[in-house]
């Protein structure tokens, strides 16, 4: 039994983490770390899990969690990790990271787009960055794994193929976002009111959301090139889910059937990527709860382009379902362990 | 393995027997029934089943049927099963009707309020009302189960330890719901499009709805006494959820903490009847996507009343998840088995 | 021109006066009251009102304020006015109080109910209780006027012709109600937040709600009796609408032809309650922006009760409107001056 | 007084013709056409007009109306306007139609995007398109004006300036649309349920929406050049609304100021175009019930692109609203007359 740690437990991808882990049959937690709600029971601050978890919430204490944790997830602010990381730690136990801490390997990079210094600059380059899909091999032996951001995840699965096969001009991408509200975590801020969005769509972060560099990182890995792509992501008057619409000008002569080949033979063995059949457009219902992502594309022969869409639950498969992925893969486990979550629909 | 058949299984209570059945251990779907997409993918008309459910859609056979499977649910209009159901049926099969046709044991009750010639009064003696929580070794032996209505299933648990146990005055009840839409299933009428429903409340069915006698029956039992109730029900901006809350007058010199005490022992040994803490209102997004039952109390001793408070999931304690809880008791298996959702939150 | 002052101006309530008032033909703001984002543009903090108001918001000053402006709206928390009042301004100025300081006429009651010593409680005895419908003439000649809850309205309006004629039991009343977020105002508060009250509903303060008190003291004074009621209301997923579901024993033999006769005497001539034809149910969505009550009435025979339903927009008629209709009359101006405000649908 | 007749008054566009003109201070409605509820009472329908329309709805019947009416909306899905228009009704009377059928300058261009073949190609040339912003001069002396679509009015207005000054490469404009599902009409269809609508979010019509080439149409008058662009839509869960963010290479250097300028001239003075303070981004929130669209634009140095933001209520600039706006011109009325309506927050 593999004995979890989480810190951050009362934010909106820890307590995800707790309704998966809660049904993963080879975990067990044995700390829910909160700061905000030290002491008081978990289940008073979140009631689903009434009668399920009896535990209290406890404050942070990274040397005795890391002796007693075989794991510990950090559902915490940027920056916390770097603060806290040590090689002590990670010698005792392993880290699985949701902030953006240990995603992006230049520290410059990272310390620009997100106006913090870097306190932990010598464990980068340690950090898997832990997209299971592409990385299986580098996650199953690390120690610290950097849990994807969730526009990244769906961003970076929906355009892969293409990227890798050099089929999309890079420069040219241009990802319009569209996020339910749990994205914007638990704080109680105005602009996160219910009267606030719903009945309402807005773009935020217009040309300078943190999660830019890393799409970019990430694909120019696969493209084994260097460019800049636009990054708009929407706020949506719900409450899970992650849509992204990509258009890429196409560079090759290739045909929609091409394209859809390519995508089958990439996806066709990775049960949480579902490529959908032609004329078929993900939507987030179709998926939430689940740690599936749902991918299709559409080719616009007038303007010569491919529009590449992924849907996908922001706080599964975009936090807490990958970071357990992500976890069983580092264990040995099957990696589909305590994730056969079946989207809910209505 | 037990092997079901479902009829209706392309409406919302029937789909949800799908995403329930498809991770129950000991059950499988071997016949998704639907006159409307005969032929049809199942995970065309319902995308979240994708590279889940590779089946298509029959129309009925039920002669066939019957011989092939071990149960069949029947998530089907009023007045389907009753026209279908004969012994021949019941001789190879086991029924569980999630439709009203056998919760009423009064044919002229029901035949009135449903307005409706009941076609298979023979039957109606034989089918066992199927809350688990009070009918549990009627419907182990039972052939025909007759699932309970949502508003139902809520009411009785909310109202039963005051109703067993005397203490408030049958004849002042008053039941005022509230349901989210999937509640009014997935027919294409204007009633239900998303822009008449949105940012608006409404009450229906006043002093008419059909639950209305399904309520005042099995409450009847519970009091041993004959009496009328108010049941209001308010058609409710979400897709999931039903709460309910009762007012009755206090005919017995109790405490909250008598009342609160009779509570917890009825419910002790309930796993999905959750008795909350006190000052705790129950909430339908604590329970939704699981089986629980959320219920508490208050009493306003100004008026003497005690206002009971209940929530659920309408789809599944409500629907699919109790189906599959009877279905558990009549093939001898853990009643939980397949029903371990974890609430979803948010 | 009538010199308007708002105290409050940039939460919900307030804000909803200045929508009304920027089309009101006879009044003008000379000044937006916000603590929190003085000497900000109003315009930046309510974008809707971008191009439309070019005021700043200003830091309340009472004394000036009361020599510049012909009438001051408080829509501030319970126990500002109350600390502010004093006979030099109401020599210089008319106030209409949107918070619960002088609704109340029993000094003790609202200070246990709102767990406030009231500060100026020798005002109380002169404040109008501002329900036009009811008090036309005293709100005429009133300088200082109370304007009622939003819940208060709903519920006196949809049961006032019946506790009026005598002819429902006032002590079996029963209020259940059911409002949308903007009432629980625009503070950040986690409870508040878009994934908190998304896809769920709960009743909360049950048995405590201050606006129980409002309801039955204005109620007494209509049946001439003194009574207890049960009033309980529910967060509903939606920005605006109140709707109210009363019970009510009948004590009088009357028919449902005959109550609807009742009600529509009461009625006929007030031009903002619309009492619906028969077997119409109310709809918050049908009134919403406008300063209409809907009102309709079913009788259960069955039960011998008659269910008493309004439906109301809580920032027009519930607030701000209501304000607004006070004005009117205080000023002597037509009392729908500014309020032909058309209800949106969808 | 504007005599009006409205073809289609009970679909939500012809609905929101009622709403607005009811408070039109020089038009009166004589005519609530609909074909689906004839001689039911328009209030039976859209219960929001209760006690402020008396009418009922009448079937269509044109020779009738064109002599009655001083002006005829057409409400009505696309090639009914073209099938029942000629010169004796044009003499008679005034034509604003809200559907397609004008607003396509070339015949086998509609045909194609439209499937549909078009009745009245002769009266084309003649329609003008009524973007009340760039055509005021021939919409003043139009008999027919064609209506501009939802997508189209708000994608155009948040581009035009940049392409009208040669600022982005045209061919690479690329518009990612967001719209409330009030769009979509009140026809009953599964797909628009609620249920189906609610948290969710999905792309449609991708790379085939039929407001494509309308755009483009308007836009290479603007620009005087031939291009093809990508126009993708998307479902929202909201009543109303449309948001646009439009990307588009920069060919000239200019900064993010001197495109901040040309905004301002182009828009100061265009009352219902809103250019939004830098870093302000539009929501749809802000403009709901309102003729506004609200425009703003952000400059990406790292892609040279230029991101074009737009949010406007699809019902009343998408529709009803610019059609009054229409009919004021035509009929020489002050532009703004019954526009006056202020958006409602929240």
């Amino acid at each position: 039994m593999i004995k979890v740690g989480i810190i951050g437990s009362t934010g909106y991808a820890g307590a995800e983490l707790v309704r998966i882990l809660t049904n993963h049959k080879e975990a067990e937690i044995i700390w829910y770390g909160s700061r905000s709600y030290k002491d008081e029971y978990y289940a008073d601050i979140y009631q689903n899990m009434f009668q399920i978890v009896d535990a209290k919430c406890m404050d942070e204490n990274m040397e005795v969690l890391a002796k007693e944790a075989d794991v510990i997830f950090t559902a915490t602010p940027q920056g916390y990790c770097a603060s806290i990381i040590n090689e002590t730690i990670l010698s005792n136990t392993k880290i699985i990271d949701l902030s953006a801490d240990f995603r992006i390997k230049d520290v410059d990079t990272y310390e620009k787009w997100y106006q913090l210094k870097h306190e932990s600059p010598d464990f980068i380059k340690e950090a898997v960055y832990g997209l299971c899909e592409v990385n299986r091999d580098g996650i199953k032996k690390a120690r610290l794994v950097a849990n994807p951001g969730c526009y990244p995840t769906c961003s970076f699965l929906s355009i892969y193929p293409l990227a890798k096969e050099g089929i999309i001009d890079m420069n040219s991408l241009i990802i319009d976002a569209k996020s339910g509200t749990s994205g914007a975590g638990r704080g109680a801020k105005i602009d996160n009111l219910f009267c606030e969005v719903n009945e309402n769509i807005k773009a935020y972060g217009v040309g300078s959301h943190r999660h830019t560099p890393e799409i970019e990182e990430q694909l120019s890995y696969a493209s084994n090139k260097k460019f800049a792509i636009n990054f708009t992501p929407h706020l949506v008057p719900m409450n899970r889910g992650i849509l992204i619409t990509a258009y890429g000008n196409l560079i090759k002569d290739v045909t929609k059937e091409e394209i859809r080949s390519i995508y089958e033979s990439y996806y066709k063995e990775e049960h949480f990527v579902r490529f959908l059949k032609d004329k078929v457009t993900p939507q987030t219902k179709w998926v939430e709860g689940s740690n599936f992502v749902d991918v299709n594309i559409e080719v616009d022969t007038r303007t010569n382009r491919v529009i590449m869409m992924g849907a996908m639950d922001n706080l599964v498969k975009g936090a807490a379902g990958q970071g357990v992925q992500n976890m069983n893969l580092m264990f040995g486990l099957d990696e589909q362990c305590g994730l056969d979550l079946v989207p809910m629909f209505p």
